[in-house]
């Protein structure tokens, strides 16, 4: 690999071989995709962790739920905007203009996320995750009545925790290893 | 169930019956700990989710690791110190009491991990892991460098900044669903 | 003393022989509470200083008062989780286990006191402590207020306030100087 | 009382008559100060609580020490500072100008300390203060290191740390009152 | 130049000898306050620079508006105390006390703008100020609605933000090349 | 105007007809920028105010100064980050990636300064913008000294300030009433 496609500062190479169904997954991302996203490239010298952490991205981020694959991916950025996370925001910025063919929407996001113009229901799931991401001890049953009052579910409450929380982790692996995004993303949907 | 026995403030109730495979599980961990820890009957509403949080957990805390068992739960710890996530103080507070016998360490790393008498390698493990929960944008090579002076190696250094990064996730659901932990944790190993 | 005696880490030996009154207050405290606690033995390299700072201590934690002594231990216990005094908390988290009865409120307090089922009274008693603690400055006639519709007096008012200066106070001069609690504490009323 | 001279927003009037020691004490306070400090008739709502307030007080700031008066005036200011609290930066910003003969020192103690001509200990002194009032739980053994190095002893960093602990707490139970000084502090020493 | 009279901690000479028109404008404002305020000396090095600067200053502080010229300078004394800036709090601080023939008022912006005792109107826009310079992302169209229901016409609130915006920018600029205001300042209006 | 064309929230409509002169420079933008940048349509409901900004921005951004006009860039928009002003990282993200033509280093000062590969120079020059953007009262002589060692003249140091405190204003008024970018800004320069 070249200096160029460096995807973390630890020296820890993928797997080589690929055992074949990281390979097939690969080749799915690279075909649907039109690329491997590096996160996963990073986790691939350990499948075992590769595959613990692609089972709770994809259950999170596209599994059934009363969020909208989109409005979980506002939740990614929002959550990323606040930890100031690189790779994060260059990746799910990208999903968040794809999803919603609003380029604007994504630098909103990106930037402040307040200026958005969001109705109220998608206002009060972002200002759950600001709270729990900046001050979740503070989190009480006032905040969960909130989300209830703008039609969310319980169900819908553990989603939204769900996503802010794996973003609050995702978030600091990659920042504590340098991860860089994948370059076709920044100029993506634009 | 009675109020007593609420685990969290969200009305999702555990699949009923758990498949097999699950039930097994919770036998296991009733047979081995004493109890099923609470967090898995939280996730318990969803054996997809369920499954997915305990793979990552068992790889992260469980799998072979150049951190020993009781340094990833002395990261839990003082993680969850940060976030002040009374769940996961109880309940890791518990397992640095049974894994170091050292009850008076459970109670420094819970309250202020400055003041425990730790080795140089083991303060700058927390120091990284605290920076990591705090300001993680601001982590730069210095700072893996550091670790990397400490006797850490790339390998470990995923490891911290993983664990990190998996209670940063969990302190912040447990928080917005007001999860309970189990009663026994609190007198245990003291 | 042996290394495991240690009180602090500053070089200030108690006066030796304690004058007789002094003798006689230490005697009493290992009477009644089974230890003389370390802070007073801090404290006894100068008996001017010892005996301003016991007076000052038996006024506001033992004196009459409109708040329980478990109220003011409480107090002692939040202002002591914000300012992540070691001493303190194991202190005075001794004290609440002690004179609630319940060891799972003293945890509750030391880790994140919103998670603890207080009456309302309580309730503002501790958020006004919190918030004395974190940002004194923006306390307005508002704040003041609060507490009274909650119940409280002005005297009342006066005695959560010096309660929680004083703990602000100790928090500092235990940190400042590494004090060191009784082991005792640590086990006690579990 | 006119409004003018309301000196809490609490409904707590001074013993009437004063005690005999207390109305000597007080008129002597009027013979060398030339006034009655407004905290005192604040505390004289309950004569054991004013004594222990200044037996504490007289201890601290006027009894034999390594540090001079105006040190710990200094540190006074600077602590008040960081709390903002009204009172304490009028009564000790005044004692500041007194004891210096430097009306521009006791301004820059006001506003930002940094901007003063001091020298490496007083600054050491000082800077210690600050890190204390702000997050002293993170106050370690390089930090008592640096004021050995900068010439104090243990004794001298006892006294630091109480006098800046004491103010932590004045300043909180000032503000919770809305504690006014009196008006002769603003042009004194000018 | 003598030491004393240094302006900045930088080696920027004043343009020697100042244009015409430069020298007259120092000469006016020598005859009106008594002194060239030591911010434009500092700026004097450069007279495009001095001239937007001052063009921007007069416009905002003296020009027509539906803002007090002391409301503006409260505003001047509050931003600058958040920032706690020197050579602001100096300089606005001196006029707070010589428009408002209110010495009290002077200290209290300095020290707590909270404890003065100003009408509605006033409050509001100085709470505006505080959030604008303390976390200006966070303004929404309720901060803007609050400011209306005070009095306060679009125009004005263009004006609060303008001023308040601009000390952001002294306030930088001052403690960035340490600027020390005239001597002058300190005991004028007591 | 269409609510498209909405730049503030406020009512404050520009002067109608425009002067001449302001008619002329608007004319010049559209000319060379291929828009009318909002900014100045904000400040053009006062030609006495549009006047002062521009003079000081022109003096500031475009004028020789040992700084790049590209240098003046990055220091806008990492004030900007910090301060979250979706106005000013909008358009001047533009500016980055038109004058470094590296749209990757646009993104990466819009998310997180730290992980673009700058000089030592560039680097301590934006280190030092950050740091008197977050706090200035906490600059000293060595911070100056650290931008002497890295290359920087005095005058130098006076522009670093000038243009990092220019956007602390430039943040706080946009944010305060709510200014919206041009849409052109969001895909230019890809």
């Amino acid at each position: 690999m070249t200096t160029k496609e460096r995807v973390t500062a630890l020296d820890l190479p993928m797997v080589d071989p690929l055992p074949p169904a990281t390979r097939k997954y690969f080749d799915l991302c690279a075909e649907k995709l039109g690329l491997v996203p590096n996160v996963l490239k990073a986790y691939a010298f350990d499948i075992a962790k590769l595959d613990s952490f692609a089972a709770m991205y994809n259950d999170l981020m596209l599994a059934d739920s009363g969020l909208s694959k989109l409005e979980r991916e506002m939740i990614a950025v929002v959550v990323s905007s606040i930890n100031k996370c690189f790779y994060c925001l260059v990746a799910h910025g990208a999903a968040v203009r794809e999803l919603s063919g609003d380029p604007r929407l994504g630098d909103m996001l990106v930037m402040n996320y307040r200026v958005a113009n969001l109705d109220l229901r998608q206002r009060a799931m972002l200002d759950f995750a600001v709270k729990l991401t900046k001050s979740s001890a503070t989190i009480e049953e006032a905040d969960r009545e909130a989300l209830r009052q703008s039609g969310f579910t319980d169900r819908d409450i553990w989603d939204i925790a769900s996503v802010a929380g794996f973003y609050n982790m995702t978030n600091r692996v990659a920042s504590a290893v340098d991860m860089r995004p994948n370059e076709e993303y920044h100029a993506s949907y634009r």
